[in-house]
């Protein structure tokens, strides 16, 4: 998929909402738990639910692996079901990978190829050559943190270098690696006072933004700030539109949650585009 | 494991070597390509053939991942052979994850519980509540990358901040976290003359250390400035071990290699400890 497309997709569906999967058995309707494949099952709910109102899912893959082989199962079912459904759905591996070249390579192979996501989530600590490996896949996308969501972003990412926060050199030094139009950057919602300086930096890059829902972030500081004219933004909610009831109606409930972000981008991107 | 217990393991089998466990289709002989799982097969005659010369084993997660689910049966094949035959072997999960706090809180699940591996390598960028749910499981050991051994190490392990080097603060910062006596670091052994530095923030940690062998750093060096009064140090070798030979002899070959290195290793445990 390219960011033009992903761009469309946006207007046609009035909506920059992407719904983050991760199921946990602990959370997930107890009913469901009875079932073969119960993550599986969850997942496939959810999206038949709310497909209409989102134009992306990301399933973490922690909340796979943690269950093992049957976990990876459900990841690989999970990303096969939208593939084959929804194929004009953005998807993202959000796996936080990163590492030396030839590694970094083995796991753009696992999620561009054998999972055939259409992005995955990367850590910039490693440097230029452990993200290259990633960027080498065309009209695959690898979004790299920038300014995560959480109280730990405070730790290292805006430490002061030479007058720059850390989190601003690494959007600029990644600006400089070999195909670094592949890139999208994750920028946390909790921060959108961040979001002007972000601009200045990274102004065409689409930006994914996790903390509204949950985590406490506003959508209409963040659209304030950082959208741009092809939008540049996905939103993620995870936990309050999937966890919004725990019952039988658990999907009717996350579609009534993924409406309500979903109007609110619609106000938003009337104001801006032609939708 | 304790790292106590790792200690005396060293002792006993007078070498610090950790052998990568890095299986690549590509590269592992072909007649083993005939068997059911051969990255299995692959990895259990490299277990067989080192394990009296090693005190660890490191899966890197992107080889198995990379084949789907087919690799993560191999990985969980890999970890059930090693835990069950050779129940003394200190075993790394090299796959450097980390995310928000209940993501990580799933990952130190998958890799502690699930897996049932003695510590994983994770990532610093992402800060504290990143870090901390792997630290919460007592004798289980998380890695963390300091300063790596690649060339994007010097994008920004080594900025400045505030007249220190980044990864020297995310060692510093990283000592006062909770259970922060369940952290070992990464440290590259392509750069043996930082870790004169790095003992000084960090003298009583382990650190595992890639980077001999194929990416060409000294082992002399790193024990020079590296080594503690408990040795304290994991020295990690892949590519140059299991890649010895693609023959059917590649074995053999492995321990051949695995052998070089030990005796050396053994060479310099004998100048400071009663072995």
């Amino acid at each position: 998929m390219t960011t033009q497309q992903l761009h469309e997709q946006i207007l046609l569906k009035k909506s920059f909402l992407c719904v983050g999967l991760d199921p946990d058995l602990t959370k997930i309707p107890p009913h469901l738990l009875e079932t073969e494949d119960p993550i599986f099952e969850f997942n496939k709910a959810i999206i038949d639910a709310t497909h209409d109102l989102t134009v992306g899912y990301k399933p973490n893959t922690a909340f796979f692996e943690a269950y093992g082989i049957k976990g990876w199962i459900s990841l690989q079912k999970t990303i096969n079901y939208i593939n084959e459904n929804f194929p004009e759905m953005f998807t993202i591996a959000d796996a936080k990978r990163g590492d030396i070249g030839n590694t970094s390579s083995m796991y753009a192979k696992a999620f561009f190829e054998d999972l055939n996501f259409d992005s995955v989530t990367v850590a910039p600590y490693m440097g230029k050559d452990s993200v290259e490996p990633f960027l080498a896949f065309e009209n695959k996308h690898t979004i790299m943190l920038a300014l995560t969501s959480n109280e730990g972003a405070f730790d290292f990412q805006t430490l002061n270098i030479n007058g720059k926060e850390l989190y601003k050199q690494v959007l600029e030094t990644s600006k400089t690696w070999k195909n670094s139009h592949n890139l999208m950057y994750v920028v946390g919602a909790t921060k959108a006072e961040y979001f002007t300086e972000i601009r200045k930096i990274v102004p065409d890059s689409f930006l994914l933004v996790p903390g509204i829902g949950a985590q406490g972030g506003s959508l209409s500081e963040v659209c304030k700030y950082g959208m741009n004219d092809k939008v540049g933004l996905l939103v993620n909610s995870a936990r309050a539109i999937i966890y919004a009831s725990n019952g039988t109606d658990f999907a009717e409930k996350a579609r009534e949650e993924a409406l309500k972000v979903q109007q609110e981008m619609e106000e938003i991107l009337s104001l801006r585009f032609q939708v």
